[in-house]
């Protein structure tokens, strides 16, 4: 199989990341936090070491709280349902997002009367910021929510022009990093976030069952998920300390020793570098198949590890079909849990869009075989 | 190590289930119900042939769906949070829930205004019915929670009695059953759960990372969780019908397949027969030693797998902790994430409990091993 998913999950993950997994599966799998034994203890310590790699590599040790949760969704979940919202609140968000937001703020609205504002664009599908900076100024925001990186069209937000203008407003900045956590160079505090989710098993190349945020210092958000922590056991309120405060439930310490590997490891400028070349090299060849319509993938600096397109005359899930039967190409059609941008892209005659998701581990070869097996259509 | 805290997760879990963990991490981790390639499909069938084995553990194939969720917590989260209440609600609960019910359950009641019950205890702190029942009759019951095996002290509660006099009173029931499923056999529709809750790390042998519900038919709750579904990606509302309505965010299909593993190999009977030995020896022994006093275990019959107990002239910490260092066994000592209990066991003077989770792994050398340690201290 020819893997261009990986948008959805990074596959395979690193070597070091089955190792470790197979390792903790065997020695680590204890419940951290509660047991006062040797092997607990073991489980909590790589918990903490796990924590303090995330603060590293995104330049937040002394900034930010780490919280682990089961997947960026239930982070995004926690941070939004978390925020002290009234019927006076104005939460913007950009056309880019997921539906871990998109639902959610929509749902956030119908219960406490906020509005939602969607950012505007350029013609050419970037954020428009003159427009945005107008928008703040006649209605300020309280939150704005960005996507990093498009899991639709791979677009890379202009997060730090974004936020600076929200804390000029004194608006709370939460970004979801589900896809560039570990390809782009994010550096907290200069991007004035204050809330940022991460996916373990998309570009951190961890397994499944991991996700979080980090959380400035002396934000604090309502708590939303209940349950045993290990501690003040008899209390009926949950701990009102970060991070005990949102992390309810036995932690799956497996998936962060796998997690923990990865990150060991990681070498985020050879990420990034690999991924680009390879975006680059199928942009141009997508340029030239005729049929093809690329779907608001603008220039190669602002586009990164993902692409979107149509192909004339074809449903996208028709491509999907003939890519696995006919090629063992792995690739995912549709609508990719984003509401918004199809609003803009023009891909609904199609039902959505082909997505590549480009990884790690993908080579020239992988791309060479899905333009060839385009052009054979 | 001689590991005695199977209460709080398993361990270890059968050799399959390692080797189903290892060639899922490796073949298998793909985003299930959204690819439309052959590996995701692969992904769905794992993940459907998983829940028909649950239906079908827990008697429940046609009766009801199955919904996964990361943890226990998770699905009590959602299940509690997903009820309709009003300040006109009564919700009983038992003195031996769990965080993940008593503190949910709290917060609900501070939110929604619903009052929260408590059931009743005879003096050797069983479930009362009689008094159960006046209760009932005085303030009609909306919603009852129910574990079916306290983690505390392995108390068996009277679930069919308690359920059948819940729905006399039109009351939605929910089981948490996260310390026995797949150790007691719980037949959903003869116990007359509408709701059952599950862990996949503990008693089902499973690995972190997977638990969830299985909801009768005709039951739908409030949405809770919000996110992306493979599915309706253009509406802002999750689905409507179960289980999708409950299940945002990438499957897990790695725990998944772990805990498709552990149930194809579980012999119920065998594991049930295993862990009441062990605790009848356990008892045995322990009511043999003066200075022990144990805390709640009544008859044999009700109680299973878990034993808790105090040591006279140590608080239950200092005994942890000999027993970590000294003996090299690991058990749990504490309050065990359960509020409610520690009011009527009469720990509190030594801090909580020391409590031991028998496995099917466990020996009687491993018991052996215990009582020797606590009767040289």
């Amino acid at each position: 199989m020819i893997y261009l998913d990986n948008a959805a999950t990074t596959f395979p993950k690193p070597e070091r990341v089955y190792n470790a997994l197979e390792a903790a599966n065997r020695k680590l799998s204890f419940n951290a936090g509660r047991g006062s034994y040797k092997a607990a203890r073991d489980a909590s310590a790589v918990i903490d070491d796990t924590k303090n790699q995330l603060l590293s590599l995104l330049h937040a040790t002394g900034y930010a709280d780490v919280v682990f949760t089961p997947s960026v969704t239930h982070a995004l979940n926690q941070v939004l349902n978390g925020l002290d919202l009234t019927r006076d609140s104005v939460i913007y968000v950009s056309p880019y997002e997921h539906n871990a937001v998109a639902r959610t703020v929509h749902q956030l609205s119908v219960n406490s009367g906020a509005s939602v504002e969607m950012l505007p664009l350029t013609d050419d599908l970037q954020i428009d910021l003159e427009k945005a900076k107008y928008q703040f100024s006649i209605n300020t925001p309280s939150v704005v929510i960005l996507n990093a990186l498009s899991n639709v069209t791979g677009y890379i937000l202009p997060v730090t022009e974004l936020f600076l203008m929200a804390k000029e407003c004194g608006a709370t900045t939460v970004l979801d990093a589900a896809q560039a956590t570990g390809l782009i160079d994010l550096d907290m505090p200069t991007l004035n976030a204050d809330i940022l989710c991460f996916a373990g098993h998309k570009t951190l190349m961890g397994p499944f069952g991991i996700g979080g945020f980090l959380i400035k210092h002396g934000i604090t958000l309502k708590k939303v998920l209940t349950g045993g922590t290990g501690s003040a056991s008899l209390t009926l309120d949950m701990p009102e300390e970060a991070p005990g405060r949102y992390e309810a439930s036995s932690t799956n310490v497996v998936a962060i020793a796998g997690l923990n590997a990865s990150l060991k490891g990681l070498d985020i400028d050879d990420h990034r570098e690999t991924v680009r070349e390879l975006t680059e090299y199928l942009l141009e060849a997508l340029n030239n198949i005729p049929s093809v319509n690329l779907m608001g993938a603008f220039d190669t600096d602002k586009t990164l590890g993902i692409v979107s397109f149509v192909v004339e005359g074809y449903e996208s899930d028709e491509i999907g079909t003939i890519l696995d039967d006919e090629y063992d190409i792995a690739v995912r059609t549709g609508y990719h849990c984003a509401p918004y941008i199809h609003d803009y892209l023009g891909d609904k005659p199609y039902h959505g869009t082909i997505r590549i998701g480009i990884g790690q581990f993908n080579t020239k070869e992988d791309i060479d075989a899905l333009i060839s097996a385009i052009e054979s259509l």
